[in-house]
C-alpha cells in the first residue's frame, strides 16, 4: 500500500481483523486488498457523509465488485431504529444480494452500528467492513463488535456481537467533522485514561490543543492507543461477561441523559463526557478516589468542549432510564467507577447516592 | 428426573446442550434442573399453544424465577415478522428484563425461530430454552441454532445463528397436533432418509402407520434419529458454509412455493414434502438417481399425507423466488440433489432443467 499508515491487529481467533489508521485510506484500492470479492458491494452511509466520500469510495471498490451500490440513510441517532434498518434489508433483497455480499459501513457510529447489525442478521450473517468517518466511531466502534439499533424504550437494546473483516480509520475524514462531533469523540478517548492508563491521561492533557486542532499525528496516536486499550479489554471478555463493562465508564449516566432528553439532542459523546464527570464524582463519594481526581477529569472534559453539568431534566426519569441499563441485574443499579487512577470496576450502588450525585450536578 | 426419557448431547464446544425426548417433560420441574435461575423467566408462546400448556409450564418454572410471565403471539407463519417480534422486545423492556432473563420458546417452529432471534438480539444476547410442541419443531428446530423472521421479500431472510441452553421435546404435546401438522413434521423426518441414511428411509417406510397413529415409541425414535443426523451434519458445519446445505433438500422449491402462495397457505412441511418430490425428480433428470428412487420417495411423501404436485401457480414467480434463496451465488440457482440413495450434495442447476421439473409437477 502506498502512503504511510499504522496498523493494529485485533486478535479474536478466526474472527481476527486489522485496523488501519492513516490519511486517504478510503480512496486507496490497496487498503481493501485481501478482502473478499463478490458480485455485490453495498455501501451503507448517510446523507451527510455520502456527498463527501461516497464517490471516492465507490472508485476504490470498483474493481472488487460487479456492482457497487449505495444505501443512503437519514443522518442521526434518531434514525437508529428498525424502520431505517429495514431500508438496508429492502435494498439487499430488491437487488437479490446473496450471502457473499460485502457491506461497507461508511459513516459515524450510527451507520456503523446499523450496518454491522444488518450484516449480522441478513441471511444470518454476511461480511462487513467498517469505514468510520468520525473520531468517536474510529476509537469506539472499531473494536468490540458491538452492533445495535435503539428501541423506543432503550438505547442499543436490540443488537448483536458481530466482528468486521477490517476497519479503515481514514484521518482525512476528521477534517470535515463539525467541532461538536470532534469533542464528542474526544470524550471516548479521554475515557481510557481514568479506567486503564493514567499515563495516557497525562498525554491527552498535554496534547489536547493539538487534538482540538486536528493534527493528524496526535489524532493517529490517540486513536491507536484508544483502540489498543479497548482491544486488550475486549480480548479478555468478548461477550461482556465482566471486565468489558469498564468500557462503559460514564455511559450509564450518559445513556440515561440521552434517553430522557430524546436521542439526538445531545451527542452520545457529550452525554458520555458529562456522564464521566458524574461517575468520577460517584467514585469519590464511594471513597475510591480523591477530590483531585474529580477536578482533574472535570477540567479535561471541560477543555475538550464537553458539558460537565446535567441538562435541565428531573432526576426521576434519569433513575428510571438507568434501571433498564444492560448492567442492571436483579433490579440493582450498577455503575462503572474508578477504583484508583487508571483502574476501574463495576459496583452495585445505592440509589440514594446516585440521587446525591445527580443533585450536585443539576443544571 | 422421574419418568423415562431419552437424551441426546449436541456437541458445540462451550455452546453444547442437551435435547431431552420423553413424555410429560413440560410439566416436570426436574427437566429444567441445571439451567440458570434469574429474576425473570419469560415464556413466549402463541394463542393456540398457550391455553394447552401455558399453566402447566408456568408451574414447572415457578421455583426458578421470581417472575414467570407469558408473551402470547398470534399463531402462524404469517406473523413471523418484525412487528410481532417487536412485541417480545416491548414486553421485555416494559418489565425491565435484564440480560440474565431466560426466554422459553413454547410452541412450533415459528415461536422457536422468533423467540430464538429475540434471545439472540435482546441486549445482544440472553439465554433461551426450546420447548417445541410440534413434530416439525422437535426434529427441525431442536438442532442447528437457526433463528429468523421473514421479510416480505423472502422467508427467514433476517436472523441469527444462536444456540438454546436446552431442548425439551415433550411427546405428549404431539397428541394435540392437528393431522396436517403431523404430516408436515413427517416431511422433515422423511428428508433425512434420502440425504443421509437409506436404512432410516426403510425404517420410516416400515413404521409410517405407527407414526401417523402417533405411537410414542415410534415418534421418539424418529425424533432422535432425525436430531442425530442433523447434529452430525451441523457439527461439521455450524455456520452453513458447505455440508449443512444438504439439510435444505426440498427447501429451495418449498420456500418458493410458500413465498408465491403467501405464507400460511401451505404449511412449511407441506411445501417441503412437495419440494422433495421435485428435488428427487431434478436429481433423476441430472442422471444421479433412477426412476425407482423418484417413485419410492413420491410414494412415501404421499402416504404421509403430503402434496406431491405443485399448487396452481405459474412457474415464473417460483423461479424469481428461488433466485433470492440463500444458496444462490452470483445469480446462479443451486439445489440440494440426491447424488446416490442416502447421500446428497449441492449443485448449480440450469434454469431450463428447473422449468422442466416445475412443468412435470404442475397442478
Amino acid at each position: 500500500m502506498t502512503g504511510p499508515h499504522d496498523s493494529l491487529r485485533i486478535d479474536l481467533g478466526e474472527r481476527s481483523y486489522d485496523i488501519l489508521i492513516g490519511r486517504g485510506l478510503l480512496g486507496r484500492a490497496e487498503a481493501f486488498d485481501g478482502l473478499p470479492r463478490s458480485r455485490h458491494g453495498i455501501v451503507v452511509t448517510n446523507d451527510t457523509v455520502a456527498p463527501l466520500y461516497g464517490e471516492h469510495l465507490a472508485r476504490a471498490l470498483a474493481a472488487r465488485h460487479e456492482r457497487v451500490e449505495q444505501v443512503v440513510l437519514p443522518d442521526g441517532e434518531a434514525h437508529k431504529d428498525w424502520p431505517t434498518l429495514n431500508r438496508i434489508f429492502d435494498h439487499l433483497l430488491a437487488e437479490a444480494c446473496d450471502r457473499k455480499t460485502v457491506l461497507y459501513a461508511l459513516g459515524g457510529g450510527v451507520v456503523g452500528d446499523m450496518t454491522g447489525f444488518a450484516a449480522a442478521c441478513y441471511m444470518r450473517g454476511v461480511p462487513f467492513v467498517q469505514l468510520p468517518t468520525t473520531l468517536l466511531a474510529q476509537v469506539d466502534s472499531s473494536v468490540g463488535g458491538k452492533t445495535a439499533i435503539n428501541h423506543p424504550a432503550g438505547k442499543n437494546m436490540i443488537g448483536a456481537f458481530y466482528q468486521p473483516l477490517r476497519v479503515l480509520a481514514d484521518l482525512d475524514t476528521l477534517a470535515t467533522l463539525p467541532p461538536r462531533e470532534l469533542s464528542a469523540g474526544l470524550a471516548e478517548v479521554i475515557k481510557y485514561g481514568p479506567i486503564a492508563d493514567e499515563a495516557f491521561l497525562g498525554w491527552i492533557e498535554a496534547n489536547l490543543d493539538a487534538l482540538m486542532q486536528r493534527e493528524p499525528e496526535a489524532l493517529a496516536r490517540a486513536i491507536r492507543r484508544s483502540c489498543e486499550i479497548k482491544a486488550w479489554v475486549v480480548g479478555q471478555d468478548e461477550r461482556e461477561a465482566g471486565l468489558r463493562a469498564i468500557l462503559n465508564f460514564g455511559h450509564t449516566f450518559g445513556h440515561a441523559i440521552e434517553a430522557v432528553l430524546g436521542y439526538g439532542q445531545w451527542l452520545h459523546g457529550e452525554a458520555v463526557g458529562c456522564g464521566m464527570v458524574l461517575a468520577i464524582e460517584l467514585s469519590a463519594r464511594l471513597g475510591l478516589v480523591g477530590d483531585a481526581e474529580v477536578r482533574r477529569l472535570t477540567r479535561l472534559v471541560e477543555r475538550a468542549g464537553l458539558p460537565t453539568r446535567l441538562p435541565p431534566v428531573a432526576p426521576e426519569p434519569l433513575i428510571e432510564a438507568m434501571r433498564v441499563d444492560k448492567k442492571t441485574e436483579d433490579g440493582q443499579l450498577r455503575f462503572v467507577v474508578v477504583e484508583a487512577p487508571g483502574r476501574a470496576g463495576l459496583r452495585a450502588v445505592d440509589e440514594g447516592l446516585v440521587r446525591e450525585v445527580l443533585a450536585a450536578h443539576a443544571a
